[in-house]
């Protein structure tokens, strides 16, 4: 940041009176622009026990696998997110979602919030950021190939929870993971 | 926004290419400007059955009681937000952080996360954004005076799980809360 998106004058970079903390100010009208961390909400959509996965079109991690999910938008629920976030990058209709996994990545300023859910039906096809979408028994998933440490960690728990026999929410921060390009 | 906070000049609101939502765009350096929900962290510090409450110095709701919670900052994990914010508007200190309440309020694009927590020792006292700081019992909390509504949900669930002996995750939408000024 540069310039206040308010009033057009460059800002400098200073800790407000009764702050503690460095941040981008406009001081022609007073304006602190405070940055916070952003939410990806997400989904492991599942039907007739195969987990739905999107081969990525986009960078960062290119043609490697992911559950979808994406940023949530202003002016939804997170549960929207990921349908909606499912339903563009996998074309697919999800219901029954239970919150799964809430992870921070302080390094990169994200919390990730996957949930578990349904898919009201068989059907998927990839969107315009999915190369391809294809459903996958527990045994085929391509571990090697997963994009972000947090879809393989977030798939991880749900395979040992459900061959327990009972899902557990988890909480968990992530400290090492590096910006992938 | 008006201006592009990369270049200075003036934004227009306009449908990126390939998007479906308005956003605000620079058309002199090609930046889109996303906006993202907040999240808010916090917690019910508990010491000897009694919860931890802050009397708001500042608006809105001022006057009125709230559990600590503030803006989650970049570069933190959700428990350290809840954390800081506990220490910054109680001077209390808590350990322990279970995740409880996941509350999104999407007409203010706002996801509130709030923990259950243990206070390490009996030590509060008001904060700069606090009136005061009091540990109230159950019987006592002034119900018709909590700031907000995600806060004396937060409550019910808390005392209704404890009389029960079982606390459980809660993610919940709440649509109709207004801006309070």
């Amino acid at each position: 940041m540069k310039y206040c998106s308010g009033c057009g004058e460059e800002v400098v970079v200073k800790v407000p009176e009764g702050d503690n903390r460095s941040r981008f100010v406009c001081e022609s009208c007073d304006t602190i622009h405070y940055q916070n961390p952003r939410i990806i909400a997400g989904a492991i959509p599942v039907h007739e026990d195969k987990v739905l996965l999107c081969k990525r079109a986009i960078h960062p991690r290119r043609g490697f696998w992911t559950l979808p999910a994406g940023f949530m938008e202003n002016e939804e629920t997170i549960e929207q997110a990921a349908q909606r976030e499912t339903f563009e990058e996998a074309q697919a209709t999800i219901e029954n979602l239970q919150l799964y996994t809430v992870m921070s990545l302080p390094h990169i300023s994200q919390v990730y919030m996957l949930f578990r859910s349904e898919m009201v039906d068989g059907i998927f096809a990839p969107g315009e950021e999915s190369l391809e979408t294809q459903l996958f028994d527990e045994k085929d998933i391509p571990w090697e190939e997963i994009a972000f440490p947090t879809m393989s960690r977030t798939l991880k728990y749900f395979f040992q929870d459900r061959s327990e026999g009972a899902f557990q929410m988890r909480n968990v921060s992530l400290f090492l993971q590096k910006k992938l390009r």
